[in-house]
């Protein structure tokens, strides 16, 4: 987006003002108008005017303070800790899919990247009943879906191993590179669904080709409502605490950044000294 | 797809052998082998084995006689005159947007080019009750949504005029260039619905940027049933009879072929000389 300031949208904090002071709060990214068509449809999220939470034209949460309208923050349970609810904004991204997408039970659901998005999408599909098969090239992070009883597979090839081929009803786009675009149209049956959570692709002509002629429907999937996302933290149905590899003070920003940059990393969390 | 042999899948004519012999029928282009998990759930149009009439595997209608599964035959209502017979096909291929996309009644749906499959694509989705909106470069072709009380606009850039952007719940891109993705993916609103009806894209990744920020959801759109294309045939609910500009013999197929490469053309027939 081209965003310059100071960066960061995930956070878990304590609400100096407002409805909520003195709560600990996570807080939905996108601060819209309320009075366009879009906010009037309920579409806030997609309001042409809003600001993003260090993404567009709001400064983020690598800081001691951030602010956000008060009716965008949440409550975060009490036994809930912090190394979950910081998970909330993008586990209310995985989320999102269900609400686009009508899972069947038993729905056969690849994830492609096992990234931390891919990781919390292979977790909220698993924890809606479907089957999930998480594709990724990290065994460390395989690991973790492997042991929430998601069956994983590991591959570093850049297209999808032929014996894949045309299975899934839903494939999760979530690697960031165009032969992962190319994987996932692979691995889907005729007429399934791909959801395209990477915004950056090259795009091959014939991709574009297949889309038409297997009639996949390609779902683009971008933010989503915390609730659900905070429902599935609360209850343990999904917990993301070990996605967590370090947690720096904000102090050391740099290094932190630093860490989260290395090949396979999991999740680096800021902490600001004396904060929530 | 790469295909020699004797072209052509749109075609009335009469069934020679089998069960409808005598009878004046139209056919279902693919023919599926029976026996593959795509078939036996329904999906033969998308059978990885079948064969396509004049497109892959299997000489096509411009000719004295072409042979299909007799499975494949529909018998023709003796009211529907051949003129309105012919257009079965890409008819079929227009109503499948229906079979795949929920539209509510006075939905906004753009239709983007209005060449043969956009004008059939706006005629089915103003039969079924859409608020559909014609964006085309033809004046003539235009004309001929407008006597059926469809709404046309005419534009010859390849973008999209600035007043149209972000309104339509639903569009349809059928004018087959790169500049026509990325106009339909400007007319929808967020979170709406683009049919692709086009296989050949360059893909500016810009656009599917889009497509995930704006939760568009993107379907593939091929191939459909003849039923109920034959069914908006016999009821006049969509009568494209105009859009037949010449009719040739078939020993004049260059002729035709010439005429039908002409900018603006309208639908080109051929007739087979003693034929049906």
């Amino acid at each position: 987006m081209g965003f310059e300031g100071v960066l960061g949208h995930e956070f878990v904090g304590e609400a100096l003002e407002g409805p909520l002071a003195g709560r600990r709060v996570v807080g939905e990214i996108n601060a819209a108008c309320g009075a366009c068509a879009d906010c009037q449809a309920g579409l806030g999220r997609h309001c042409a005017e809003r600001t993003v939470l260090g993404i567009l034209g709001r400064d983020g949460a690598f800081a001691e303070t951030l602010t956000l309208p008060a009716e965008n923050l949440l409550t975060v349970p009490d036994d809930v800790p912090d190394e979950a609810a910081v998970f909330a904004e993008p586990l209310a991204a995985a989320f999102e899919i269900l609400e686009q997408v009508k899972i069947q039970a038993g729905a056969r659901v690849g994830v492609l990247g096992d990234g931390r998005l891919g990781l919390l999408c292979a977790f909220a599909l698993a924890s809606a009943g479907a089957r999930v098969t998480l594709l990724g090239r990290h065994a460390e992070k395989l690991a973790l879906a492997k042991k929430r009883g998601i069956d994983t597979l590991r591959s570093d090839a850049d297209g999808l191993p032929a014996e894949l081929r045309r299975c899934q009803d839903v494939v999760v786009e979530a690697t960031g590179s165009s032969a992962g675009l190319f994987a996932a149209l692979d691995w889907l049956r005729p007429r399934g669904t791909l959801v395209l959570k990477t915004t950056t692709h090259d795009v091959p002509p014939a991709s574009l080709a297949r889309i038409v002629i297997d009639e996949i429907t390609v779902v683009g999937s971008r933010c989503g409502r915390f609730a659900p996302a905070l429902d599935a933290l609360a209850s343990r149905r999904v917990d993301p605490s070990d996605l967590v590899e370090a947690v720096y003070p904000l102090s050391q920003g740099e290094r932190a950044i630093d860490h989260a940059g290395r090949r396979g990393a999991r999740k680096i969390l800021l902490r600001v000294e004396g904060g929530a």
